[in-house]
């Protein structure tokens, strides 16, 4: 019997909840037409869509909608119905070679699945519109830009300054302490260089007052750090972007404070304070329960009510302090989310995301904007998205970890930390890649991956360039980024082809040519620690920024998966408005063949190629591909609308 | 590359939250031993062990303990820190075939995995120790016995008298209405019966005065139907039962009552009432939420404290009431638990078994015993399991539903009922069969298996006599129920081939000799009905039934895959006091070999062979066994211990 969970994706059956496949607007009580394309080969005599509601499976049957050469449209109603919908295909095909098989978001199954992996429909889904349209970039706010010079600010008896072409400390404490003198008018310096990015989203992490530079230890949340220039200079940033259109991400450790924090201090002092009850203490006031055994981080007690009303509850807590005017931060990314509130026994994480969540949708429904909560997650977060809290993560479990295995640099030096599992980084066939992703994607409701942060790496992590050892390899991994579902998120040098070795070693600063005081300019230069400003790399990110906005697919569209073979990865994004498929090759290999209508797609729009990838296009709608590459490259290939109109007659 | 996810399981290594593979108690805090077989191709060269603690990730070495001829075991340490507990194995082997395996408990794979199917152990889990050596019967009360005769007692209006062995109505309002006459005086004159089968817990559907006589429709909670013989009868039965170290099981529907119940007859009486609230009516007071569109049976609303407090919670409600002295149920079945709760937006099914499991902790902890709560679920349950709940299912999804598909009758006259799919049961290959049930059981904690109910079938669906349609394909069924991990559960008649082609007609009566009134005898003659009472079916349960009380694996006993194709099945129970392997021909097919080294296993101990398979056994610890299926039939073959003992000198 033919492998049917096997990477052959092509002769596949195709659904996604993308607006291709899953036609209508998604509210409670809609109906929403749910079209399954079925390969030629297939036929099936019957197809029934299975949906469970109020808890129970009901049962409909599908209807044949169009015939194409490639094969057929089924069409289904879905009912928003509950918090979340979800729904599968039985495809029913007597005397054939699959009689009977199961098509559900993990694949085709010859046999009865779980409805853990089903298709996943919000019918109140909160998360907001403009993420789908986002570019993200992230900033660590020492090493981004310095507006005044350090000299002129009253440096931390922690901070220990570094002069700014400095390489940064591989990890430790001194990595923690080295002061570059980066801070917020800095940034609102460089405006035009992210916009020429296609950045429109700024994510910065801590800017609260700590005893570190990387500030996850914070004194207080009730300021900003002086060292960053107060609240004065975020409220200028933060107006700064929204003129342009551009939206702001703050970064909350919801999971502990520093000791150095009010709150720990006034608990430590008066054992009858509230504040005591904000941690947790074995053994009063020296033991307390910490960010992973570090004792410089004591740990949040999520069970205290008071804590919770001051930092996540309310509109005089501290989320929403800083969302609202003169700050007007768009949303938050929760620092180790996936811990918050998990001790021992006690498991409060829910409760924080929804805390934070409904104090969130106040100032929605108050102002009518829309914010965005993000969590830290490393690891399969679909046990904690779908529900009224988290909306997406950092999607380290689900594209970074996938793609650097995939493009892991395959005679490195010496080992890179691979993600906290202690070996070398992996480097692994396409094939199975694919099959994991589209086995953890299945767990959540997709609009939990659009509404997550896709990174390349970030200030936790070696960069992009060191995992995979060369500029191609990061071009393709750059084109993965952009082409994805889910927010492209670049970290800040990225872009430049800076390289690090460890998360601490990765934040280094952006090599602008004036110095602060001196009127800013966007002029890169000399980089002190890593080379030379990559200035190809910088190019392709400029490109692939502008693709993300021009095409609808690579914003909104659905996915399903093409090709996944060894070397060469190849996805489709569906969408109304046409299709984009990206083609991804780490290696030179044998030439493949595409027929536009097994995709199915109408004729190749435009081919944007980009490094070894040769494509040929043979034909029109019916014609076909040929994929060819020389050498690691990637290629965006626009195709023109196939899918039948929703008003199409019915075949029966 | 090779299938990793195939059926070839001996190749594939092994590791199960039985008491062979995960050593020591587990309470909070415990640190456990858990144990991975590696088959001899293998030679990982390092193993790592991760569990994820208080949300994140920890990496610990597993350490090489010992090795055999076939493979060799390796050891980590698993602690039991939060409530649930999950972990996975990674298996790395540099420059091999397979350089990086993750092995959890879906199986391996050749690429990152979600934490979604992680092996998974509870801290503190309350589910009854007995249940494992539970053997269930359950009865549909008024088909089973009749102790005081029909016409002695004043039947209600709804009741349409029939003869004891008349054939049931197939369908609709006539098989509410058919009443036999069967009382809980009856059960109680057949315990002998009963326990000669091995059996040693009886679940009741419902026993609630009601409009019909499936009683789902219940008219109060308060008393047992005087139809049954009332209050008393319930409490002589009970106390017969505990004075034979039996237990009883009662069925409460919490998702609705009857139109007739005193709360509904109040609530459209009085709309200011409190009853009022424990339902929603969309026009008040003749449209109203049901079950499932019917009418008769209005939905109850979880919203309401009032009725949670009358139905679930506190020592006055119904489910303490029945659990309390006289009357001293073992536990609760819970009706349509998978619906209770949920309705469009709102979802409190788990705060209703929360509700319910709170009551009954309370019990417990003020009696000392142990009760058990079961959901009718009729497929995916794991969102439902695993927390302060329900503890197991009816496991329609996880063995019924597979069973069924693997054993159907090929050649049917017509199409029965698919469990609520409309289409035939289709008849599948072992292959996608076992892999189906590995990938969902995977999906949650394996006591919530355990502690599951397993079905050849219900009051709610086809006999498995009609569903496989031979005596021969009945009696492997049976070897799996009492073999396969979880209670098995007989449907009162299914020990005596009785047919029956939808639920209702499937409600049978049994042909005692004995008239009601007259002194009961256990001795069975014409059926009426279906024909003549099938006294080898009747002498296999008998023998299956001994089998489970005599051997620990069958009761205690981890799972393991051992081969799937085709015809054949076979797995493995595993218990440090010798596993048990069981093997399942549905029909003839081409003989297998075994190497005893491969599972491993120690000289085979006791091999009971029925019908159509012959096994021969070659050598002792390092021979094989070959198993040669002639036609439908099984094998239960006991084996010694072959596993390590914890003492065992560490290799490295």
């Amino acid at each position: 019997m033919t492998c049917l969970n096997s990477a052959q994706y092509l002769s596949q059956p195709h659904h996604d909840t993308g607006p291709a496949y899953l036609l209508g607007a998604r509210r409670p009580g809609a109906e929403l037409s749910a079209r399954l394309w079925v390969p030629a080969p297939w036929e099936p005599e019957r197809v029934i869509l299975r949906q469970v509601v109020d808890g129970e499976p009901a049962l409909s049957a599908a209807h044949l909608v169009a015939r194409a050469s490639g094969g057929a449209w089924w069409e289904a109603t879905v009912r928003l119905v509950n918090p979340t919908n979800h729904y599968r295909f039985l495809l029913l095909s007597p005397g054939t070679e699959h009689p009977y098989v199961w098509f559900h978001a993990a694949g085709p199954a010859d046999h009865d699945v779980p409805d853990a992996t089903d298709f996943r429909v919000l019918a109140d889904d909160d998360a907001p519109d403009w993420v789908l349209d986002a570019v993200c970039y992230q900033i660590f706010p020492d090493r981004f830009s310095a507006h005044t010079p350090p000299r002129e600010r009253i440096a931390p008896a922690w901070a220990k300054a570094h002069s700014w072409l400095d390489e940064p400390p591989l990890r430790g404490t001194p990595s923690g302490e080295a002061w570059y003198g980066g801070d917020l008018d800095g940034i609102a310096d460089h405006l035009d260089y992210l916009q020429r990015l296609g950045v429109n989203t700024i994510y910065l992490t801590p800017i609260f007052p700590a005893g570190s530079v990387h500030r996850y230890d914070a004194t207080s949340f009730d300021h900003v750090d002086a060292l960053l220039g107060g609240d004065e200079a975020l409220a200028r940033l933060s107006q700064a972007l929204h003129e342009r259109g551009m939206r702001l991400l703050l970064d909350l450790t919801t999971n502990h404070t520093g000791v150095t924090h009010d709150w720990f201090q006034q608990a430590i002092t008066d054992a009858r304070s509230p504040e005591a009850d904000f941690y947790s203490f074995e053994r009063y006031p020296d033991r307390y329960a910490t960010w992973m055994g570090v004792e410089s981080m004591p740990k949040l007690d999520h069970r205290s009510d008071m804590m919770r009303d001051r930092l996540l509850r309310g509109p005089a807590s501290i989320t929403a302090h800083w969302l609202l005017p003169p700050y007007d931060a768009d949303g938050w990314r929760t620092d180790v989310a996936n811990m918050t509130g998990r001790s021992g026994m006690v498991d409060l994480a829910h409760q924080a995301a929804r805390d934070m969540r409904t104090t969130m949708r106040q100032i929605e429904a108050d102002t009518g904007r829309q914010l965005w909560l993000v969590a830290e997650h490393g690891h399969d977060a679909s046990g904690d998205l779908g529900g009224p809290g988290w909306q997406g993560t950092m999607n380290y479990h689900g594209f970074t970890r996938p793609l650097w295995s995939w493009l892991a640099n395959p005679d490195p030096a010496d080992d890179l930390d691979w993600l906290g599992i202690p070996t070398g980084i992996p480097r692994l066939e396409a094939g199975p890649i694919s099959r994991g992703v589209r086995e953890y994607t299945a767990h959540m409701p997709a609009t939990s991956i659009t509404h997550s942060m896709n990174l390349l790496g970030s200030h936790d992590t070696p960069r992009i360039r060191t995992v995979v050892g060369s500029r191609a390899a990061q071009l393709v991994a750059a084109t993965a980024l952009f082409t994805a579902p889910g927010v492209p998120t670049v970290f800040c040098g990225d872009e430049l082809g800076a390289t690090g070795r460890t998360g601490e070693h990765s934040r280094t600063t952006m090599p602008w040519t004036s110095a602060p005081g001196a009127a800013p300019t966007d002029e890169l230069g000399p980089t002190g620690a890593w080379g030379k400003v990559d200035r190809v790399v910088l190019d392709r990110y400029r490109q692939l920024g502008r693709l993300r906005h021009e095409l609808p697919a690579l914003r909104r569209g659905g996915m399903r998966w093409v090709h996944a073979e060894g070397d060469l990865l190849a996805w489709l994004r569906t969408h109304p408005d046409g299709d984009v498929l990206v083609v991804l090759a780490r290696a030179a290999g044998a030439p493949i063949d595409l027929d536009l209508a097994a995709l199915p797609a109408g004729a190749v729009a435009d081919v944007e190629v980009m490094d070894g990838v040769a494509v040929t296009v043979i034909g029109g709608a019916e014609g076909r591909l040929t994929i060819d590459a020389t050498g690691p490259g990637s290629a965006v290939i626009t195709l023109r609308p196939a899918l039948p109109r929703s008003e199409s007659v019915r075949v029966r």
